[in-house]
């Protein structure tokens, strides 16, 4: 878990790391959070602070300050923003989930500057979200909107973990690239990288099965993007996570398959580009819901 | 098209009537507006009126005040909110589009009255839609938010006439619902009643092709509303037009369906209604509008 302090211009001025203890105890996850404040609280800059974010793993509920992170199974309705109010001398504090976290950072600081009406993805081991609606994140009535990972895009399909069928999630995260990439013949290289990131070396290389995994995947997202788009009239969806790094590899399926299913007038000129904050949009995007979005 | 004075209640006082000269030049499709608007303009109580809205069939660009009704070829980009000013003698107008204006009315005097985060579908001849969000409908920048009958569900699906495949009115619209029911061998009854209303007589009598095709929409339905409360944790689905007129023939199967495709917390409380406003759902909307919504 990472905090920092960031400044008005979302410059990242002090940082502070802790290995999450997510198998451990409730308190325990607690006291690293704790520790990274204590780092924090003890900068010469903590003065200047006015106000706290907290960017966590979903679900979150933002109507009643708790959370409910998949893989901290100690944390179940866990009353994180008030404890962390309890610690910061009674700043304010905000709580958002990490999907709207990183659709923050990115409409302050990064490629949905200046939309008004934007999707944010994380393509990672999972598929998050975010929407910017009328110039503003919307994290929706709990802090959950725009989880476009669990929408079904295949009402048939492959059962998901979450229940459902034919998710995004279920198609286009980096976990099953690499298994559908495998079953259908292809092979991690030299290096043994059985990971997305593998694939798309295979893919770049021009191996078909890997080439046909991403472009799976790019069309479980493109039919995703494009549900946001006729849904919402979203004109940017900006993409982000390790699965993003594949780069052509995934944007080219992605933007060819847009065309087939962005077909309504006001879905058109729907644009799909790569995430700008990187690796700091929780950071980024905690601070913005501290600046109250 | 039908034009109405509406108080503030939501009572309609005065209507008048006139069909659409859909296939003429665009000046006499502007003039049967023109001769609705006379009407109404020569009653007693015009002088109340304070302003006017308008729920037009889509694509409608709400930003520049123009529709481009798909059954009205001659009106494309007809700058209708300026020439209904101008026959309004200067009173504020409103624009919307009819997906936007049933909602509005569902929201204000119907069956999503109350609830801060709503979906309203029409399910007829094609399958539209709109959003309530944060406790007023969403529209859109260009009034085209909600447009749930062209998101794909089934990504590998049928290619609908938008462009796209597998789209949900591809699935669920009524001339869909007869098209796949007779395919399965159904055949109309003694009245030759080939739509989806005659579909639903013989599903309600136990005919297995009947049934399936309702089933089939109603999943399609399903997981369309579920991608929407997965997106915006819209908390109720309302679903309006001649279709939903099958009654439990087609909430049954979207019911059950909706507990497959709605999984993650925030969405398993979500609720399915029928609409209630009806054939008014359209005058409403765009009263509705005219009060800003």
């Amino acid at each position: 878990m990472a905090g920092a302090l960031v400044d008005g211009a979302g410059r990242i001025l002090v940082r502070a790391l802790r290995a999450t203890p997510a198998r451990e105890d409730a308190e325990t996850v607690m006291g690293a959070v704790a520790s990274v404040l204590a780092e924090l609280t003890a900068s010469p800059l903590w003065g200047r602070v006015d106000a706290v974010g907290i960017g966590s793993a979903g679900p979150v509920d933002t109507a009643t300050g708790t959370v409910s992170p998949v893989n901290v199974p100690a944390w179940r309705g866990f009353p994180l923003a008030e404890r962390v109010r309890a610690l910061v001398g009674g700043l304010p504090v905000a709580l958002v989930g990490d999907g709207v976290a990183m659709t923050a950072a990115e409409h302050w600081r990064g490629a949905a500057r200046g939309y008004d009406d934007a999707l944010c993805l994380v393509v990672s081991t999972g598929v998050g979200g975010g929407l910017v609606l009328g110039g503003r994140p919307h994290p929706g009535p709990t802090g959950n909107a725009g989880h476009i990972g669990h929408i079904s895009v295949d009402l048939d399909g492959d059962p998901c973990p979450c229940g459902g069928r034919g998710c995004v999630e279920r198609i286009a995260s980096g976990p099953n690239i690499a298994r559908r990439a495998l079953a259908a013949g292809w092979r991690p290289g030299p290096d043994g990288d059985a990971t997305a990131a593998g694939v798309a070396v295979a893919a770049r290389a021009g191996d078909p099965a890997a080439r046909a995994a991403y472009e799976r995947a790019g069309r479980a997202l493109a039919a995703g993007i494009a549900a946001t788009a006729t849904l919402l009239e979203v004109r940017i969806a900006v993409v982000g996570g390790g699965v993003a790094g594949a780069g052509d590899v995934l944007f080219g399926p992605l933007r060819q398959a847009l065309r087939q299913y962005a077909t309504l007038s006001f879905t058109q000129r729907l644009e799909v580009v790569p995430a700008k904050t990187g690796t700091d949009a929780g950071l980024l995007g905690a601070a913005a819901a501290a600046r109250g979005l």
